[in-house]
């Protein structure tokens, strides 16, 4: 599983005050427990700080290279901040992320063309969030296209079809995998990713159905996660999912985790 | 989620001890134990005894029967045993199983022919286990062809793919829950079913990979499932499971576990 680890996000409350305490042992220490816990990328968001958010995105990177070798997520809307984050990182980063709405991708394709960057790409457009399969799976292919034409290449695209509330939609949770399963068998190669806390807003006992629903997802193919891998019964869930498909030679992840008392059940 | 109580099973030392003992009470008790967990059907299998499964299987369900409305699953490959079994129950009663075993499918096939039983259909003939998805849909369409011709409606039928240990080989759980979502898909209202303890023999936390695997068989479609409905984790997964899958309409069931603290997570 491709772990993006999303803690350090400036509109979790601890985070932006060390930011706007200069930290950076606070940051350090996130970056660090993420890896330590099998991310396998570094989400970085500065997003709630209106005009300071290049600068602040700088520093969190600088930061984190110091004490990780992980590249990041550089999880932005803004084009500018995100050429300055590929600056600090290379090609080796993702970024997230790219969509169907025109101002998005037009400023965001172009620093993505022709280059071996990861991306995350949103199933949106400008008029309304997909709703239906159907509704996903129309912009991801038009989505998918232009990321090919633009010499993105297939294994560097992270296709979210976007998580909502089942609580508003009880489809919106099987149109959600089957988009998954649909986009996997299509694009041999690809990725599917996706954070999950939506999922499950405006019912009791959330990070219970988060980690049920990765399983599901995992069972349709889901290979990417944007999660806290310190959250170790997520973290569990998602290992024993991986071993039941099959993802997991000779079950070596899954038994070591349990030796090594990792295993949460 | 239709759950078939598997717990009076006479390989089951205590049960097997109790039926020994004539000890009525403590069948009873299971009965409505797991009647009162949210069983749909009570599986009753005295396959142990060798020449007196038949009349055990009389008392077992006589005595069941004294204290739940509850249907039974009638678990026998013997069809005389199954046919004294569907006397005491009546139509409503499930049999478990037939498969393309020809003995088996030439013994059972007339006592539920024309008839509105319901029946678990094994994907097994006398050659092998199926290994693969297609070995399994190949045996699935024969035997549900076979059924059919013989007036069993396919909202009576029940097939179960057969899990086998992830541990022997890593396709077997994607090969079990893809010949679900297949089947589901290709007879509408039929049923898939199964017993889930193969899919982890041979690895440690086994209920944890049983019940995450019966999470990932729902998200491909499976809606029934023999299992030990005490065990409250499991039972708390599957109404996750369901919620998320969109099978529960405004989140009825998943609120109310909530409020009555059922769920274990």
């Amino acid at each position: 599983m491709i772990i993006v680890g999303e803690l350090i996000n400036a509109s979790r409350k601890s985070v932006g005050e060390a930011i706007k305490q200069n930290d950076a042992a606070f940051i350090q220490k996130l970056a660090i427990d993420q890896t330590e816990a099998g991310a396998t990328y570094i989400d970085v968001n500065a997003g709630i700080f209106v005009g300071k958010e290049g600068d602040y995105m700088e520093w969190l990177i600088k930061n984190i290279k110091e004490v990780t070798k992980l590249p990041c997520s550089i999880d932005s809307p803004d084009p500018k901040v995100i050429e300055r984050g590929i600056k600090l990182n290379g090609e080796e980063a993702m970024v997230n992320s790219i969509s169907l709405e025109k101002k998005r991708l037009d400023t965001i394709l172009p620093l993505i063309a022709g280059t071996s960057l990861k991306v995350v790409a949103l199933c949106m457009n400008d008029q309304k969030m997909p709703e239906t399969k159907e509704d996903r799976l129309k912009i991801a292919d038009i989505l998918i296209n232009r990321l090919i034409q633009n010499n993105v290449k297939l294994e560097n695209i992270y296709v979210d079809p976007l998580v909502q509330p089942i609580s508003t939609n009880n489809t919106f949770g099987m149109g959600f995998i089957d988009t998954v399963e649909t986009i996997m068998e299509k694009y041999k190669g690809i990725h599917t990713i996706c954070g999950l806390s939506n999922i499950s807003f405006g019912l009791p006992e959330r990070k219970f159905l988060n980690r049920n629903f990765a399983v599901m997802a995992i069972a349709k193919g889901l290979d990417s996660l944007l999660i806290d891998p310190l959250d170790r019964k997520m973290m569990s869930s998602i290992c024993a999912a991986e071993t039941l498909a099959g993802r997991d030679s000779f079950n070596v992840k899954y038994l070591k985790a349990y030796r090594k008392k990792k295993l949460e059940v």
